[in-house]
């Protein structure tokens, strides 16, 4: 891991541009004497359009006492295309485009690969992270695409609670993953999200096999989730992280 | 509505018993200077066995600063039995210990007269207490049997926010009601909880009509609402009655 910039923000957060190997990520640290918990904070994919969202976010946590860190996704931003995803997520989009479901198919040629490169990489991220002194732990996963955050939850025993989107386009594979999570999970669903097919999101929160696991529905669309959603989503980390 | 008996807990809380009319009934209230806002606490009936749990909730929304109330319903506790609510609720448990699905005649037998009857009690409960000067608003109203929740929240301008259980035996002609609630709501939902129909929870939710809805659906069956799910709901009255 290299730190490649950083500055001090106004409220003492520390921000860290690092790279590791070929993929770049960014680390807020809270002014802290111990060492202190980390959350993995998830995205769509894309870290300079989603950076005022995640900086905000980071600053959030770290208000808790919390680190927060996030990686660009494989395919995203400044990482090299593949030619597969391209045309897969272009297929996906015309189907969306055309009204109807998409094919199980789509999905599984779009986010079966980006899981299995990405999951790895978060992985090796955490690595790195948990090997510097101001770090301690435990770690929990917040939020991006739903598909990874099953996988890790699921596959990476250091990460101890997540947040997760009830999305669409999760592949049915990994709601079978999804019972081998046993960890504690607060789940948001925007109930009347056009792009999201709620039955499917309902299932995947039936999937879980975590004895603790929390479903939050609300109103207001993809975007729309309401600040009180966010505020009980912060009160889960501090119940299992702090 | 006369005041029958008042005694002062070790936490400053004065619970003081109340008839209105043939109706008993309970009032706490926090020490305040000022008028506070008002809880309506609802119960499955049977004011005797259900009071240690509605005092513990009384004495936490009274540390928030709320006074709580409740009433006892028709035909349970002291109150008069009625014939054909009787025979409707040994027609229920018949059908329910025989493990089929409850016909929707059964519970509009046992359950829309027991609205018809309940909500016009709660209205008058409502007037007395905001007569009181050390009682305020805004009024919420939590728990208890789920249809009272929903034609009270539709019916009753008074009420300005809600949490309600997504419980089975709602008659269907209340889903319509639903429709017309526009209040904020808070929907508590056991996920696992075999009483219950998880289905029709999820089509109760959707039915109502409020731009801010919020379902939490947690683990660990009927009687087994987390702490944390309680603490999300006081939060939910904090936001809407303070």
């Amino acid at each position: 891991m290299h730190f490649i910039s950083e500055r001090r923000l106004d409220d003492g957060v520390l921000e860290r541009e690092f790279t590791l190997g070929e993929v770049p990520g960014i680390l807020w640290t809270p002014p802290a004497s111990a060492p202190v918990p980390l959350i993995l904070m998830g995205h769509p994919g894309g870290l300079d359009k989603m950076r005022p969202r995640l900086t905000a976010r980071a600053r959030h946590s770290a208000k808790d006492g919390f680190a927060a860190a996030t990686i660009e996704l494989p395919g995203s931003g400044e990482r090299p295309r593949s030619a597969a995803a391209e045309q897969a997520r272009a297929d996906l989009q015309a189907a969306v485009r055309a009204g109807g479901p998409v094919d199980d198919e789509i999905v599984d040629r779009l986010v079966l690969p980006l899981v299995d490169k990405a999951v790895p990489e978060w992985q090796a991220t955490l690595d790195a992270l948990l090997a510097l002194p101001e770090i301690g732990g435990p770690v929990g996963f917040s939020g991006g695409v739903t598909a990874i955050g099953v996988r890790l939850a699921a596959v990476e025993p250091r990460v101890a609670a997540a947040v997760l989107f009830a999305g669409s386009f999760v592949p049915r594979v990994l709601f079978e993953e999804a019972r081998q999570v046993t960890i504690p999970l607060h789940v948001l669903l925007q109930w009347d999200d056009e792009g999201n097919d709620r039955q499917a999101a309902l299932e995947l929160f039936d999937a879980f096999g975590s004895k603790e696991k929390t479903l939050h529905a609300n109103m207001g669309g993809h975007t729309g989730v309401p600040q009180f959603a966010g505020d009980a989503a912060a009160a889960f980390f501090i119940r299992h992280l702090s």
